[in-house]
C-alpha cells in the first residue's frame, strides 16, 4: 500500500541521511551494488574450506565472479588478473600459508586491494603468527568478530612496540578496531548485532542484519568475500565499500527472514535474496549510524 | 486437535517409558538437547570435506560451536579447550592423518572425549589401518553404518588377537557392534532404518529417522557430530547421550519431512527442525527400544 | 487436463524424434536414469573443494553412490572398484595432482570410464599443464564451458604438432569441441544456452537448462559428475550417456525453477527435482537437436 509504505520510506530516508559526513548510504551501497553487477569483479578466494560454498554463492548472487584458486604455482599467472583477493585463515594448515602470502604480495605489486578474515585468530600462536605475517603484508580491510578483531589489535600493538607498549589492552571491540586501523592502515570492520567500520578516525555502524545469521556457519566469511567484492568496483574508497557491502548482506538477510523456518532456510533466502535485491530495497532499508 | 492427539501421546509415551533401564528417553533427550542449547559445547571436528558444511550447520542449529580446526601446529594449544573432539576419515589423507592422531591423543590427555567416525573403512588398507591406529587412542563413541562396523569390528578382532582368532566373522551389524565395543571400550552406534547403540552390554535401538536421509551425503558425519555435542556436556554417560544425539537428529529428520519435496529441501528443513525443536515434540516423538 | 497436455506432448516428441539418429533422446535419457537408479553405479569422485556438497548431493538424488576418496593411497585398492571415475581440476594443488593422475591410469586399466572437468584450465600453466597430462590418460568424456574448451582444444592441437601447428585458432567452441574430440578420443561436450556433445564427426544439442544455473557454484561440475554416472552405466556409448546426462541435469533446472525465488532455492530444489524426476517428464520435455 503506497499511503502506508511512503511514511516509513521518508522516516528511514532520514536516518540514513544522517550521517556527517553526509553520504546517503543507502544510495551509495545502491550504486556499489550497480557496479558489483556491471562489471562482475573477479575475485580469487583463499578461504576456509567450511565456507567455500557459501561464498562462492554469495558472490555469484551479488553479481561477481569467484575464482577458488590456491595453488602457489598459480598466484603469479592468476593473481594479478584478479579485480581483488580474499584471504581466509578459518581452516589454516601450513601448506596453505605460502599461498595465502603469496597472494597477498602479489595483489599488492599489482595494486590489487586485498581482504583479510582473521577466523578464530587467537586458536594458537601458529594461527596468530600466521595472521601477523598477513596484516604486515597491507591488507585493504580486516573483517573479523569482537573477539578476533580484540586479540588480534593487541597483538600488533605489542608485535609494533617490540615487546615495551604499555597500552592497556582495550576490551572494547571498537577500541581496538580503532587501534588495529591506525596499526595497519587497513579498514577494519567488527561484527556484531551492528556492524561497525572504521579507518581509525571514523567509526560508522552498520544496523542491518539479523541474529539468526550467527547461527549459520561462514556467513561472517561470505560478507567478507562481499566486502572484497565491492573493494573491487571501488578500490580508492574502501570505507564506504565495506560499509556498504556490510549493510547489503545484512539487509540480504532481513529480507531473507520473511522466507525462513530456521538457520538453514534463512541461508537460501539470503542467497535468494542478495540476488534479487533492487533499488527501492536498498535505498531505503540501507541503516548506517555515525558513531557519537 | 487435542481429541485426538492425546491418545497418540500417551502411545508414545508408553513406548518410551518401556525401556528397561527405566530411561524415559524422551525426557533424556530434551535435557540434553537443553544442556547443549545452554553451555553451547565448543567441538573441534577434523572431518571430510564433503560434510564440513553440513557437520558445522548441524552443530549449530543444536546450540553448540563448531571449530574446524585441523592443523598438526594447532591440537597442542586448541584442543584441550574444547568439550569434545569429533575425527570423521571420510576424506582421509596421509596429510591430515597426524592431526586426527593428535587431537585424539591430547583429547585423552585432557579427559576430553572424542569421538570417531570410520568412514568407508573397508575402501583400503591405508584407511583401514589408520583406523585401527584412531580406535587404539581411545574414542568414547564410534559411529558407522553397517558396513563400516563390520569391518572395523573384525578387523579390530583380527588386530587384537595377533591373526590367530577363530571366532566366526558376524555378518550381523548388532553383533559385531557388540563386539567392537568390548574390543574399544567405545561406545559404538550402528546406523539403519533403526540405530543400535552399545557399550558391549546392553543394545538399544533408536528408531527415529526417515529413509530419505540416506539420499543426502554427510548426514551420517552431521549425527556422529552431534553425538560429540552431547556426549561434551554429559561425558559420564556417552550411551545415553549417543542414543539421545541420534533420537534428535533423526526426529528433526522426521519433522523436516513435512517441509521436504526431497533431498535437498530435508536437509535444510531438518536443520531448521533440530534449531526449532521444543520439548514437547522431543518429549513426546522420540521412541528407543530395547533390544529383545 | 489431459485434453491439454496430450498436444504439448506430441509436439515434444516429434521435436525428440527428429534426430537424424534415429534417436529418441527422452526415451533414452529416462532408460539411462532408470539404469543409474537401479545399479547404483559407485562414481569415484576427485573433485574440487568447492563443488563436493553439490556432486555429491547430485549423484544421491540421481540414484549413483559418490565416493569421495582422493588419497593416493587408496588409488590402488579402490578406483578398480568403482564403476566411473570423476576427475575435477577446480582446486588444484600440487598435492593432489598426482592422485588425480593415478585414478586416470588406475581407470584406464581397469577398463573403467574416467571423465575430466578442466576448470579453469586457462588460468596458469600449472593449470594447463596439467590438464594436458590428464587429457593423454584417455578420458571417456571431457565437459567444460566454452573457454576451457577452446583452451584445451587449442593447447591440445599445439601440442600434438610439436609447435608446428599452422591450423587457424578457432573463437567458435564447437569446432573446438569437434578439434578436441578427435585430438583426444574423448567425447567433449561444451556447456552453455545450448549444451553442445560430440564425438568428433557428430554434434548434437542438449537444449534443457535455464539461465540461473550459472549463478550457482558447482552446477558444471555436478553435470560432468551426472555424466560419470551415465556413462558407468553403458560405457559403450558414452556420446549418448553425455547427451542424456547434460539433458536430465537442464531439465532438473527446468523444474526446479517452478519453486525458486533465487539461485540458492533453485540449487534445492534442482537437486529435488532430480530426485523425483518420472517418466512422462524425461520422455516428453527432454529436447535434443542436431547441428544444421
Amino acid at each position: 500500500m503506497a499511503d502506508e509504505s511512503s511514511p516509513e520510506l521518508a522516516v528511514e530516508n532520514v536516518r540514513t541521511a544522517m550521517n556527517p559526513a553526509g553520504i546517503l548510504w543507502g544510495r551509495r551501497a545502491w550504486e556499489l551494488l550497480s557496479l558489483v553487477r556491471a562489471r562482475s569483479p573477479l575475485v580469487q578466494c583463499i578461504t576456509n574450506f567450511v565456507s567455500m560454498d557459501l561464498v562462492a554463492n554469495s558472490l555469484l548472487a551479488a553479481g561477481a565472479s569467484p575464482a577458488m584458486v590456491h595453488s602457489v604455482h598459480e598466484i603469479d599467472a592468476f593473481t594479478p588478473r584478479c579485480d581483488a583477493i580474499y584471504v581466509n585463515i578459518g581452516t589454516l594448515s601450513e601448506s596453505w600459508l605460502p599461498s595465502m602470502r603469496a597472494a597477498a604480495s602479489a595483489a599488492v605489486a599489482a595494486s590489487r586491494p586485498w581482504i583479510l578474515d582473521p577466523v578464530a585468530v587467537s586458536a594458537s600462536d601458529f594461527r596468530m603468527d600466521a595472521c601477523l605475517g598477513l596484516v604486515a603484508l597491507r591488507p585493504a580491510v580486516i573483517r573479523g568478530n569482537p573477539s578476533e578483531i580484540l586479540a588480534l589489535s593487541s597483538a600488533c600493538r605489542f608485535s609494533d612496540s617490540k615487546g615495551v607498549d604499555s597500552s592497556h589492552e582495550s576490551t572494547d571491540a571498537v577500541e581496538a578496531a580503532m587501534s588495529l586501523a591506525r596499526t595497519s592502515n587497513a579498514i577494519v570492520a567488527v561484527s556484531g548485532a551492528i556492524d561497525y567500520v572504521t579507518d581509525g578516525q571514523r567509526v560508522v555502524g552498520a544496523q542491518n542484519g539479523v541474529p539468526m545469521l550467527q547461527k549459520i556457519t561462514a556467513t561472517g566469511c561470505a560478507v567478507t568475500a562481499l566486502i572484497a567484492a565491492f573493494v573491487a568496483v571501488d578500490p580508492s574508497n574502501p570505507f564506504e565499500a565495506t560499509v556498504c557491502a556490510l549493510s547489503i548482506f545484512g539487509l540480504a538477510g532481513e529480507m531473507g527472514m520473511d522466507f525462513a523456518r530456521g538457520p538453514a532456510s534463512l541461508r537460501i533466502s539470503l542467497i535468494d535474496s542478495l540476488h534479487g535485491l533492487d533499488e527501492q530495497n536498498v535505498a531505503s532499508r540501507v541503516i548506517v549510524s555515525p558513531m557519537p
